[in-house]
């Protein structure tokens, strides 16, 4: 109880309620417990502005927390110690949520509209990604204190929105400008004066972006044109280079339901598995060359393209009117070996570190479901709320996010 | 308080002290704190038979648990959840300890001379080792109750001496005979009655292995001639064959000192970074093909060579006489960059998750030290009483440990 008094609200909007299904509102949130936060995570609620609390281990809900605002485009991250997530929202809010005493501890509107953030390696500094007013903004992880505004002014006078942000090492991060298309890298090691390094004509309008989970390659998407802009960060002088000319929105007369997350792209073994634009299409791409070696057919447009963290498998989800579907590809046949049908409209998947459960929110459904990825045997249902992104506290592990 | 009351001593060798200089001994354990546990690890005092509890954000000891027994080669699994350690001793015990109440809940001897286990993805199933009797042991992982032993027999009626354990998905384990020449396949899923396939003839005398990350390849070391044997164990059939026929303790005319742990080989990228047997190198293979493609020239005879978790560089460190020193490799350029003296009795490395520190265990200068992998310079250094093993908890997330 002690360790309750510590924390300090910074905003008002703290409503609380424990229990999964229950939306009781209490301002007594309830005692928070000793345990391990390895087996934890959270799933976006995206009409209450809400997050279930879930527990991988039982496969349970574990509680839930109010007031987050305008959950309807949200990304989370977490804590080094895999105990609070930063969770930001699609109307520029900042939330740092205690997993353990499932409360808000402080939250902040940063941002009018914006859509992610990341934090540092040392757990540090938390960043936000702003569309409106465009730039960056750079937070103190325990406190939420504004320590930095980077606007990312075009030479125009106006700010650019920013897409793609990212973790690099040593407190740097980096980012699109949608506006001017540039790449930026912003190394905050005196976090109250970021140095900016910025990459010019990368391509027309990047609209979301990747790192390699070794965190040397960035890619780009463009939504203005065909192809995407690659940089590797592991050169002496980091430049932008187009790679996969024929890919893009620009190539394809179908209409296109939704732009894929580039999140979303599976890099397993030496290919990369990536969404195509418009088409029933997964296309496969060799990461030595980044030239494309082969294409699967799928049962809609892909939207999420993501591997069992082994790689063996790539899990795709798909747009309207194909999203009551996934599909298991065998990455060694590079073939569909399954298709399941887990509920409406299936918006998320998040694998467990180990990969032998993946969890599916099914918005339409008002359901978690947790498969087994071996056997594709459901495993539990949890009632939940429109649910949306699913984030793993094993995160907290791993670069890029 | 109410949690406490539920933990279960099955031993009575439960001595715990707090502080990390002090060695009080106390029956009363700290009260357990609510705190996230990403960021935690222990470390093996190999004299004391003991843990010092460490956090990676703090870089200091947050405890101490005494009352392991033999640890002089010990080696630490975590539970899913990454609360829980489970220490296995060189004497045969098996230990669970409570990384945020800072005690032992369970302790068995379970054999008389042991050298490591194994945890399944599930949490559910931990496997030990051992040498005397020769043969494995499985445990519920809640209550460290014997739920099947497997003696390892060999045709002569003897038993194998077991080593190169790995948790493999689905409540699988693989394993080496060094005596029996064979790796063994085990599947727990109905954990009383494990199922086992044997591939013989693997070659003489497998002395370690290792998984490689991603799970697919399992690759013993052969004490009893050149060269190793892998195992492809995403084929619908698995079998041994040999590879890297030029390496191995035959070969060289040089003492050996040490023989290299096979679990501090690197996977970086497409390449596989081997100490040599004998030899003051590291060599380079190509994991495609599994040929030697280079060698770099090192400080001394390497025994662990390990990658930083996004593969950028390789740190190293030697037997005897050389044991004073680590070096690291930048693996684009394969050469060594930096040499360091970290203390006296260099015996192991950790890096934390995300790679920005690696964490050395100098056991004759009774002191772990804490570098930045980027710019090699010293952030903490912390007493511990002849330190040896150092084990985070972010291993509960990934396999092959």
């Amino acid at each position: 109880m002690q360790r309750r008094a510590l924390l300090t609200l910074t905003a008002g909007a703290s409503l609380l309620a424990t229990g999964c299904a229950s939306s009781r509102t209490t301002s007594q949130a309830p005692a928070a417990q000793v345990q391990g936060t390895g087996d934890l995570g959270v799933v976006i609620e995206r009409a209450k502005g809400a997050l279930t609390l879930i527990n991988t281990s039982t496969r349970q809900a574990i509680g839930r927390v109010e007031g987050l605002g305008d959950l309807s485009h949200a990304s989370v991250v977490f804590s080094r110690d895999a105990r609070y997530a930063f969770v930001f929202g699609r109307d520029g809010g900042l939330t740092r949520v205690d997993i353990l005493a499932q409360r808000i501890t402080h939250r902040v509107m940063q941002a009018g509209n914006s859509i992610g953030g990341a934090i540092s390696a040392d757990g540090s500094l938390v960043v936000a990604q702003n569309y409106t007013p465009g730039g960056i903004k750079v937070f103190n992880a325990a406190t939420l204190e504004l320590l930095a505004d980077v606007p990312a002014t075009m030479p125009n006078g106006e700010r650019s929105r920013v897409v793609g942000l990212a973790d690099l090492p040593q407190q740097r991060f980096i980012y699109s400008l949608f506006d001017a298309g540039a790449i930026c890298i912003a190394d905050c090691s005196d976090p109250r004066q970021p140095r900016i390094t910025t990459l010019e004509n990368i391509g027309k309008q990047p609209y979301d972006a990747l790192l390699s989970p070794n965190g040397r390659t960035y890619i780009a998407g463009l939504f203005g044109e065909d192809g995407l802009a690659m940089v590797d960060l592991w050169a002496a002088q980091p430049q932008a280079r187009r790679i996969l000319g024929g890919y893009g929105r620009g190539e394809q007369p179908l209409p296109v339901y939704k732009m894929p997350h580039l999140r979303g792209w599976a890099i397993a073994g030496n290919h990369a598995y990536l969404p195509a634009i418009g088409r029933h299409e997964v296309l496969i791409v060799d990461t030595t060359t980044w030239q494309e070696v082969g294409r699967i057919p799928v049962a809609g447009q892909p939207v999420f393209v993501m591997a069992r963290p082994d790689g063996r498998q790539v899990w795709v989800n798909f747009s309207v009117p194909d999203y009551h579907r996934v599909q298991v590809i065998d990455t060694p046949s590079q073939q569909v070996v399954q298709t399941i049908e887990p509920g409406k409209a299936v918006l998320h998947m998040e694998f467990t570190p180990r990969g032998e459960s993946v969890w599916i929110s099914c918005r339409d459904s008002n359901q978690v479901q947790v498969f087994d990825t071996h056997t594709r045997q459901l495993q539990a249902s949890l009632d939940v709320d429109a649910p949306s992104g699913i984030f793993f506290t094993a995160r907290a592990q791993r670069m890029g996010f």
